[in-house]
């Protein structure tokens, strides 16, 4: 790291200190240098994909997820298309037919190689990918700390990259799950303590409550402008609700009784077979789900995970109580009573327990009632990058909070994912509201 | 119509005076009797159907549609089902077989024919099911003005058959279009004069303002509780967009430029190949599109219908400006100053040029960029009823206004009409709003 | 009969005596003069269709089956199209949309509706097919006996109109079926007579035999050219498979066990979930089956009806036997010990039991184990009709005999029907065969 | 070899010499001792694997072709389970969970991963594959020459062994043909001479030939009962159609011409937009096509490779010549006139040149107009085994000859491959018939 940031430094030249960037998601305003923050990062990704073997890295179990390999690389094909090749004076592309294997989704960026087809490429090979990371990032030294709007673009790279993160934990689980001989990505380390689920509610009295990114630090456009909204008073459960409450839900006919379901919801569930969470299946009279530990028994007492928006309106109508909006969680989580999270740190094995311990951060993505809609005044930025977010509102579920594998500080309370109401292979879990 | 009302009067016996409905909406407060409102909406479906064979009635064109036939079996199914089934004592059902054929979507009725299978029914022949209307307004006749609760039950089936008045006219123009013969519902009866579209806009100041419906008068369970909004100042334009204004968007290559569209949408575009509204085809170098009168040249004046939301959406972004919220439209027109509309109607032939004359309410259902959610403190009702508009809130969009084929009476201010994103069969267009 | 015979020979003026054809298949010569044929055949089919209703004759079950609507046009079709275009001086095609419509699959005539979307045609009326039919019979009047190459061609297009008259029977069967109500196509009569099926077997001795059309008499281009082929010694069951024996083979795991089953056959029992003949259900414990004359208890001693290839396929693993080859067939109807099955008329009502009394034609289609594949030597005929047969020698599996539903005249020892392997919807059985 | 052919004979121990068999195909009766035979199929199968990487081994490009991983352990579960496990006592599988991943078919064998799910095992890992047909080979050491039966099956498994061969080359170009970078699966050696195609006709005078697998040496079930068949005259061309012909019939609009084609062919041609053979593309005005050593210009000269039947049946169309049927063939083929085919050896890497020098044998399969039915007589065996070729008598060509990849000693004048008629991804060619 010491021999990075002297690089770095060296790169920046006489242009002026390294910039910071805030760290510490959830507003705490902890300062880490730029140059830091993108060795950590990248950094991360490495130590996350290394369990993988060539092999691994290459499939694709279905078309909503990606090979870890691809995130690797699409990562990397990001720096080296928004930064390196207009900025980085000289700076030579490693294989200009990458570019159509490696970017996602940005038309203006060119044709790309269809999203289901990503799982057929056995070349390049791993170690490929990982030597183009290696070239990109040596020349990205060059570019830290140039000026404020190149450091802008790579702390946008680098919380790109920390989706992508998650997004390689939550696709390799799948790809895992579907080898009949259940793979274990790493080696639980046996059972973390898990807090007792609180049980209370907090309350907000409602009222005008402002909404959206207005701090210093990184945000993403979706996430502004920041505006007030009108609330009516509401509560939050303290817990998420548990694999337990889950059982209770099961066995009380949650999958069969459809007065409980939204109309597409119910079509789910009979199109798909739906009777448990994702990742459950019942062996000698009790209930097991997958972990990036292999096959574990369900602890009953760990917040319930990979269930779709469908099974948590579901299950907030069975318990006679309603998900939030996004607002709500925002308001509280703004708040300060609810900011209480322990923040889970993925770069060793992830915890196939922690998957679940009880906090408003950190344990799974929350669903919500409110639909991804632009926030009042919204505009998409120009260009390539302008692709980001918005193009993406429609048909989709916000979620809030962050999961066991989202990356230490990429959470904060203005955070906006977002997924369709019916996908499942995320780590997300419910929390559920009322009126008062 | 003095015949029938003597006959409800007398069923209703002592029982008190025929309660009155709120019969045109806009909150105009204009009251109709009860009795003269069945006698009324129930006639005109017969009517629109009047020109239908046996077979036209029928057939089904696409999973969406419904056979004309249906649509006046369904809404008699309604209230047999849950008007004469509990509180006609004696009544007998037609055919407790018609259940099965009849029930929409409402699983506490029991299980029901596939969707698509609508337009496999031959039988029971068109003349089987007018006769079963026939009974069934007649067992009718004792019912209205019996009490408060059944009144509101009646007020509901035949909001619930207006409904499907619409749909009837939406269901068969598909159907129509599809024979390549092109075949017209009725004629056409020449040029209705076309308003010119107004330019301007209605500028609003935000603030907190009232949304839903609070008045005396019928509302679905969708546009309640009323409630509160905080809004931004904004504008709306006083006409809606027109054939002319999209015939610039096509030759400006809106549906070619991926950078309009939502990511959903582009992929709509390109699957399903879209170039121009549904219905419209190039002939001799113009356009022309089809009408329930046939094929008719495209009016530029006229304002352009049969968009999808995703249409809609990039034709805002074209046009630099954004669709309004549901919020926002319904604050404008409960203002005063939009209230102006013509009201159309269809109980005699639909005029081609008529779907499309410029004013906030019926022309065509008007797209916003609002999920169709629940508002704060929704509760859907109990029992079967209770499916009636809750169960639908994943996944679409509202739409504000009403249509050339929407019932005089049946449109208001806290309307709330919805479809999925990529539907176009609907008389769907859009007004456009932006910030101030 | 008579006036129109009378018309037929004055249009045919001086140009000699009516040909005659000959109307009998099985080779039994027997002459009927070509115009009383035309009036006979082209009535029955206005027979056939005489129970249904403008919606019944207009709807469209699934895309294997028409509507007999457009069976009644498109018979006519053919007429006018390669009959009176060319040869009736001054003739006017009804409509020239209507190729569109109702040409099957001649591509050398130019594009056509696609094949699902023939259940959309409410238009043209069933009253106004019916008016086009009896337009081109008045013309036809003055083609038949004109020269031999158009009485050949007129004989091609009755024999066409005669496989119309099955499908017609066949498809109005799915549709009604597909109605939940189950309506009668018209009235069973009762139980007809059923002779006890016979248990022997019809012996060969092998060599060199003749096969195809080689006599006087029409046939179609597949049964040419005549030629001769090298069996060896086998014997065919005298008797049909019975629904009884079907029973058993259900009864003892038929359709459990892959091992009977042919690969693509037991895929489809699974996907499609096959577990008895089509059209079968069972109630209050014992089998029904849905006929023309609706629901009626399944008959143990007739034959099983509505079976797949891979279901006959099964059952004769199952049974130590096997299906015979095409050649098999013929060369033992040839040899006159086989041919004495009741011929049967579908002018009347079909008698639902009468789907199935025993004999070598007759009763069921009986699928062989030979794919359709032409004879050697055989030549498609030029022009548009000479995609009559030929190009559809693929993916197909030959069934000889003739059905219930196939009509008086057209069976033959020669002739060759087929469908793909999976089909289920045509009245098909089975015949045993065996090495000896 | 020399290490192993001792190991063989000493597990054998006094149980007599190690049995022969018969190496070269097309009857030339060399004779081959079946512990090198083993050895060497055994062998050629890791030389074919040698160049792939684990991710490249492990991934599936479509449904119809499997992992070269996959292939390479499902020939080990051929021996392991077939032989080691019934017959070598004390031996242990290694890992009884791989039978429900390397399963192809068997029914009798007990469930197995979904055929398009093959390309989801990352694990195990390419080395753990390799390192079980290591031990799998120990372990056959001790049963070949065992008996006559084991020895038939040993026989059975390396036939099974080498058609996977093939699958493997042509499954594996399927994949890397789909990578956009075009990888070469080994270097092409540069141009092979091609001796020029010759133009003449073979003629063979007809009547009654025998067909079928009759002498010493091993055959599949398929070919057997040999039996007589009555042929008439007929002729075949010396040559294989080339790719200079089929440009001729492209630039004659054969892909256009819809009199050309069958109907099943004619829908492929529209739905799946054929417009030249499988793996070409038009590059700078002309044509190339993607071979194992990757892109390479299209020589005029060498046969034309990777055609459907329809694609032939066609072509045969449009030269006014027809495909021969597999009697004809095997005929012809049998008369030793046409039986000077050179063999090719795809130990070494495969010369993209050499798929397509003329021959009867070795430069492509040659697709018949023959549909894949039992010979007369033909029995399945009992057991597993007996699935082996039976159950896919439904909807598939025979193709006769063998191919580029096909190895040597596999290919024989009785062969019967067989594959669906819109297939392409083989080394599938035509060689023309006709009448005489």
């Amino acid at each position: 790291m010491e021999l990075w940031r002297n690089r770095c430094v060296k790169a920046a030249g006489k242009r002026g200190p390294v910039i910071a960037t805030v760290l510490k998601s959830n507003d705490n305003a902890e300062v880490e240098p730029l140059c830091d923050r993108y060795a950590r990062v990248r950094g991360l990704t490495l130590a996350l994909a290394a369990p993988l073997s060539d092999a691994d890295s290459t499939i694709q179990s279905m078309p909503d997820a990606s090979p870890a390999k691809w995130h690797l690389a699409h990562t990397t094909w990001f720096f080296e298309t928004f930064l390196l090749r207009d900025r980085a004076v000289g700076y030579r592309g490693r294989n200009e037919e990458w570019a159509f294997l490696f970017n996602s989704y940005y038309e203006a960026e060119g044709p790309r190689i269809a999203r289901f087809a990503r799982g057929l490429l056995s070349r390049p090979a791993l170690v490929d990918v990982l030597a183009w990371r290696a070239q990109v990032d040596e020349a990205m030294a060059g570019l830290i700390g140039r000026d404020a709007e190149t450091d802008a673009l790579i702390a946008l790279g680098l919380a790109h990259e920390e989706q992508h993160q998650e997004l390689l934990l939550t696709d390799i689980k799948h790809a895992l799950w579907r080898n009949p001989l259940g793979p274990a990505m790493w080696l639980s380390e046996g059972r973390a303590p898990v807090d007792l689920p609180s049980t209370g509610w907090w309350q907000h009295p409602g009222g005008i409550v402002g909404v959206g990114h207005d701090r210093p630090g990184f945000a993403f456009d979706c996430e502004e402008p920041a505006h007030e909204v009108l609330l009516r008073p509401f509560a939050l459960a303290q817990a998420l609700v548990t694999n337990g409450e889950w059982l209770a839900f099961m066995a009380d006919g949650g999958y069969s009784r459809a007065a409980l379901w939204l109309s597409d919801g119910w079509d789910r569930v009979r199109s798909d077979g739906w009777g448990a969470p994702m990742y459950w299946r019942e062996r000698d009279g009790g209930w097991e789900r997958f972990t990036l530990g292999g096959w574990q028994p369900v602890d009953a007492d760990a917040p319930v995970s990979h269930i779709s928006f469908f099974e948590a309106e579901a299950f907030a109508a069975w318990a006679g109580a309603r998900l939030p909006t996004e607002q709500e969680w925002e308001a509280l989580a703004a708040s300060g009573d609810a900011n209480s999270g322990r923040q889970l740190d993925v770069a060793g094995p992830v915890d196939p327990v922690a998957e679940g311990a009880p906090s408003l951060f950190g344990n799974c993505w929350q669903w919500t009632r409110s639909a991804y809609v632009p926030y009042p005044g919204f505009r998409a930025a120009e260009g390539a990058v302008g692709e980001y977010n918005g193009k993406f509102m429609s048909g989709q579920c916000v979620l809030r909070g962050g999961s066991c594998a989202t990356p230490r500080g990429h959470m904060r309370a203005s955070y906006r994912n977002f997924f369709q109401p019916e996908k499942r292979w995320q780590f997300s879990g419910l929390r559920l509201a009322k009126d008062i």
